[in-house]
């Protein structure tokens, strides 16, 4: 599935700095005269509203998307907080998106009688639909360019001094556009500062579930066919947007199309691509390729077969675990793919080309070459630090998340305690950065959430991860020394956690609110550990930001002005979870020497389907079977240049008309993280006939089918 | 542990043909004219004992040994016939080997009273020494080169006429050099037929097990220290040679260095490699990097996972468990140092150099180029092949051992059952090769074997190993719908596992006497179900033979041929198991940025001790320990080119004395399947006076010390 949650995770961790990229491109109208070669890649790029190429489009496939066409698009666009995109299609504040970008909802709406994950959800009224807590719609009213007032006020200014006045700005600029809790601003930084655009959304806080299918027809084919293709997923949903407690009223709404996508069709697809890494040297992909991927691989592949064996333990084993193991399978299926688009051959020595292309240029002129000349050496440098320091930073600190050494929510609060009992009482801005002003609320939100956890699961879970903390360092090491002393990773890990009291909020909240005297005095085995590693973990964390981090953010930032001195807006930004357009078509691809045709059948899911999870149609489906159209289109790919956070995004005509739903990504396009290959990166989607044929036939909901198709309906179809 | 048994399968896995290597490599005496131009690295090597460079010892290291010196050392190395090897360490036949290559033996002479595997086995007089069953014990007694007489026999035939006359004049060669059954010939193909030698050995059948010290202790450090170093190991065991029921009398045997290595120390190994590659194409090595290797290293891990969890559903499933993790955990280590050696730039662009060097020379000669020129590209195409049908025949057929698809005892037998009624119709030469007479009695051994297996764990490994295979194929490949029908990986392994009568031998007997009605008539469901796979399974097999095994033999056949015409016997071939003997010495090696030291003493055994599971030590050590000379040198590193297969091999000093006993090989050195690199591969030794100070001060074994140290204790130690 192509949420942009667990292998956006994934992708974060693998990569601290956020850049842009370029790539074979035609010529910036700018100051830089880097001259293409290279003709553009075919239907790549996420390209922003107010920069889109529909010359090009033109070109190909003869059709240009106008001014009216794109306001319109973005308009009935809509981005879901919690990393998915989704589309307005109904006056009526209709909102189509995945079942996956739901399925928090649904779960939270669900009780022991009504488990509608399983069962799925239908709201016969309006009067039915029911509020998705915390669920919250953003739409794109505008785009406006502010790189000129921000440079106004950084003008001059250099290291801390730059980043305050940076900040004051963007956070200025934002106020003072957001005039109201109905209206979200965001200062974005494209082109890794090129460019500065204030994004004004309108937001909508009252969403409702409408209609979410059964799990089992919407992640049917389950891990084995995530990320494949054939596919035959109704991974289908609709919310409904309120305002002051009554549908929201739209001028811009995507119109159905009946007919959907055909083989060839030009597509569209608007949505918010989460993040993508185009721009790494090459001596980051090699060290992506070579260690930190294949270390990873193999780290989650050891915890796939450990959490499947430990699910036959017993029915609450399976309970508990299954979210973990979604997980790891999920981002086991992720990462495999970047590697693979990694070790192509043709693709990395495309990337080879770019980097010498642009070393070439910056060459030739000996004031970009004293600018710009050193950044790739240094950041070869930086990844031989990476080399040096990786195991000890991810088993010990872990990036972004959790440490691969130190598993386990109950490990999660300790350090979580120990280190805010540290910092808190330091300045904001001198704190370690999760625990500064901004973030300390989402710290306290987590300590605090009652939300269940599972004793056996965290002990099995911090055995494992100490155990391979052990084999990456070393027993040798004086980390593991410190930490295991003359004990196994299995007694640590049983002692901590049996022992532990953290597994109740009024513990965590009394050593928390106790700060540096209440975790001194603990003697809460868990907390004790947390303690005891924690000054050799943060200088593990300090050298890796000297040596590696560090050396990162500012080579990175020097290769992407010299990029963006090259190419300017001539290509596109990196994705950053804002509103893209992209545009490609309905296309097969050739896989194995065997040609992937672009378009299944309804029909398929019952070819396909063994009655055995995860080949199990749900009953609704076997019921109906006998009254469905067969032949309907199910599930299609399209050439379209996503990644994860598109998951919900409308495919659309060329009359703007919705054509399908985009839910994943086959499997080469997980290499979308490093570029895109036309040849065989495809985005898999839901066919518009499929969810009008299932709503119509299998889930009786017909006003919802009265909703989207009001013209045919009258014509008594 | 680098006995030659599960890594050699992994990589006789890996890579179907053997043939021979060169690099960097001094100018041959023969016709061909590939000039030097690169030095040959120091201490690299595995060379055959009638073309050692002794003149180049003489000039790194100042000592030239003389004819007298390697026919004294040759003579005193043994092989032991699983895949060890040893020397003789007194008159009296006493052999010195490693714990872990007589582990077999020590568990066999085990029973429920005495467990010698745990407590250790010691006879304190001759009467006490056990038969060890099936132990053999090879002497090279000469070596005589063949090759002309080769030539003769095959001279002007081609094809199938050349193979039959090679087979013809090498068992010609063999029978009459063989006269008796203490005598064994082997007529062994070096530089991939660039050379044939005759060597002639002494067997010796009665083997006895003198001295084995605690499991513990040999394997201290368990899977954590395994390839690793500093280590603490006293994998070290004794047996005696005896001939007519009494310990056979030597006239060569190395004797005993007490003092032992002392860092910068020259040292000879002799041993028995059991298989390299280093003459791999790059187009293969490649493969091995990218695709076969990951592939491999991500399915063994996520089985270790599932092993490690199951071994916690009871003592019995941990007990039954235990020797598959081994060889999981084993297997894991030893492909993921291969990985990491392919990796490494400089050592891939020596080997990309080594063969442009070779094909540019080639490309020289017109007649060369004719012969060989097309041999790179064509082994480049059989690699596409490999890749577009790795997982099918991994999956389906698996190479020389269970498919990578179908786990556990159960479908091997069933498989072997099935295609044995087939082939056993056929004359011998159209059979499946392992099925042909020369084979047969392997198969029948164990067919009828009455070796304990495990359903619980056989069905666990079938459920895990049909999941492995549906998601590598894919749930649309035509092969997965034919095995799975409407029904899981657990369903179908449920039911043929439960259902299956093969676990007795009668049963097995029964189908294999009964032949292809037998076979056609069962419905035992794990013969129905190697039954309907066997004719796609097959097929599978014979395009992989046809489009990637054909191929890369004859490719490689013909690479091999030119190497040879270019460098002759100036290098050293490929390791084929038979008598080779390295030089090197005893040295350190830096690893991220930090010196190790090359010598561990006694004394860091019991720091390292904590009491727990792999890292406690026995009773009789924590007992003798104040007795002990803690800094007895305990284990050493040397740059000798070892690798599976020399496990057991005595280190030897210049004045042909043993000063250690190679078990093991530290994690760069796994790389040496593909080459050598001098500044990081380093063998592993348990050290002599580890030997002697153990026997004395924990075994009270002082007969046998005054066996090997007549002199000394005489002297009153």
């Amino acid at each position: 599935m192509e949420a942009a949650g667990d292998v956006e995770n994934e992708r974060k961790r693998s990569m601290p700095n956020s850049k842009h990229r370029l790539r074979k491109a035609a010529l910036a109208g700018a100051a830089g005269v880097l001259v293409a070669s290279a003709p553009a890649f075919a239907d790549e790029g996420m390209w922003t509203y107010d920069n889109f190429p529909a010359a090009k489009v033109k070109e190909k496939y003869g059709f240009e998307p106008g001014q009216d066409w794109l306001d319109h698009v973005r308009l009935s666009s809509a981005r879901l907080a919690g990393g998915c995109s989704a589309s307005f299609v109904s006056a009526n504040g209709l909102v189509l998106t995945n079942h996956h970008c739901v399925h928090s909802c649904v779960q939270q709406l669900s009780s022991a009688k009504h488990d509608y994950v399983q069962q799925g959800f239908l709201a016969r009224t309006k009067a039915e639909e029911r509020v998705c807590p915390a669920m919250e719609l953003n739409q794109l009213v505008s785009i406006t360019d502010v790189t000129a007032e921000i440079a106004d006020a950084t003008n001059g200014l250099e290291g801390k001094a730059y980043s305050e006045a940076l900040n004051g700005a963007m956070s200025g600029l934002e106020k003072s556009c957001a005039s109201g809790s109905d209206v979200r601003c965001d200062v974005v930084t494209l082109y890794s500062g090129g460019r500065y655009h204030l994004y004004k959304y309108r937001r909508f806080q009252d969403v409702r579930l409408v209609w979410a299918p059964e799990l089992s027809t919407a992640f049917f084919g389950g891990d084995p066919d995530n990320f494949m293709f054939p596919r035959f997923n109704l991974d289908a949903a609709f919310v409904r947007a309120y305002e002051n407690g009554k549908p929201a009223q739209l001028d811009h709404f995507l119109r159905w199309s009946e007919e959907g996508a055909k083989a060839g069709d030009l597509s569209f697809t608007s949505g918010h691509p989460g993040r993508t890494d185009r721009q790494l040297t090459i001596a980051e992909l090699e060290v992506q390729r070579d260690v930190l991927l294949p270390r990873r691989l193999i780290y989650l592949s050891e915890l796939r077969g450990m959490l499947t064996e430990f699910r036959n333990r017993g029915p609450e084993q399976k309970r508990t675990a299954n979210g973990l193991l979604f997980y790891v399978e999920n981002s086991t299926k992720a990462l495999g793919g970047m590697r693979n688009a990694l070790v192509e051959k043709d693709f990395f020595a495309s990337k080879v080309a770019d980097e010498q292309k642009l070393r070439a240029w910056v060459a030739e002129d000996p004031t970009r070459a004293a600018t710009y000349g050193a950044a790739w050496d240094r950041m070869a440098g930086a990844q031989r630090e990476f080399r040096a320091s990786m195991n000890e930073y991810y088993f010990v600190e872990g990036g972004n998340r959790s440490p691969w050494g130190f598993q386990g929510d109950f490990f999660g609060f300790a350090r979580t305690l120990v280190r805010a009992a540290e910092e808190k009482p330091k300045a904001s801005n001198k704190r370690l950065r999760e625990y500064n002003d901004a973030n300390l609320p989402a710290i306290e939100a987590r300590l605090f959430s009652g939300a269940p956890f599972y004793p056996e699961l965290d002990e099995a879970l911090l055995t494992f991860s100490l155990t391979k903390l052990r084999e990456a360092l070393g027993t040798d090491h004086p980390f593991v020394k410190n930490l295991l002393g003359k004990e196994s990773p299995e007694t640590v890990a049983r002692k901590a956690v049996r022992g532990s009291k953290l597994g109740t909020v009024g513990a965590r909240r009394a050593l928390y609110e106790g700060g540096a005297k209440a975790i001194a005095a603990s003697n809460d085995p868990m907390i004790v550990l947390a303690r005891r590693i924690d000054a050799d973990a943060r200088a593990i964390r300090t050298r890796y930001e000297e040596k590696v981090d560090g050396p990162q953010r500012v080579n990175g930032g020097l290769i992407a002005k010299a990029k963006f001195e090259a190419y300017g807006t001539s290509v596109y930004p990196d994705a950053t979870f804002t509103l893209r357009l992209s545009y490609g078509a309905v296309e097969g691809w050739e896989q194995d020497g065997k040609a992937v045709a672009p378009i299944t059948e309804l029909g398929g899911a019952f070819e396909r389907a063994t009655g055995e999870d995860p080949y199990a149609l749900p009953p609704s489906w076997l019921k109906a079977k006998g009254k469905l159209a067969l032949a309907t289109p199910m599930n299609f790919v399209s050439t379209n240049d996503i990644v994860g956070g598109n998951s919900g995004s409308p495919v659309v005509n060329r009359n703007g008309e919705v054509i399908g739903l985009i839910f994943d990504g086959n499997l080469p396009s997980l290499g979308g993280d490093y570029g895109f290959d036309p040849a065989v990166n495809r985005a898999v989607a839901v066919h518009s006939q499929a969810i009008i044929e299932s709503l119509r036939t299998i889930y009786g909901a017909s006003s919802l089918v009265d909703e989207l198709l009001p013209v045919n309906t009258a014509n008594g179809r």
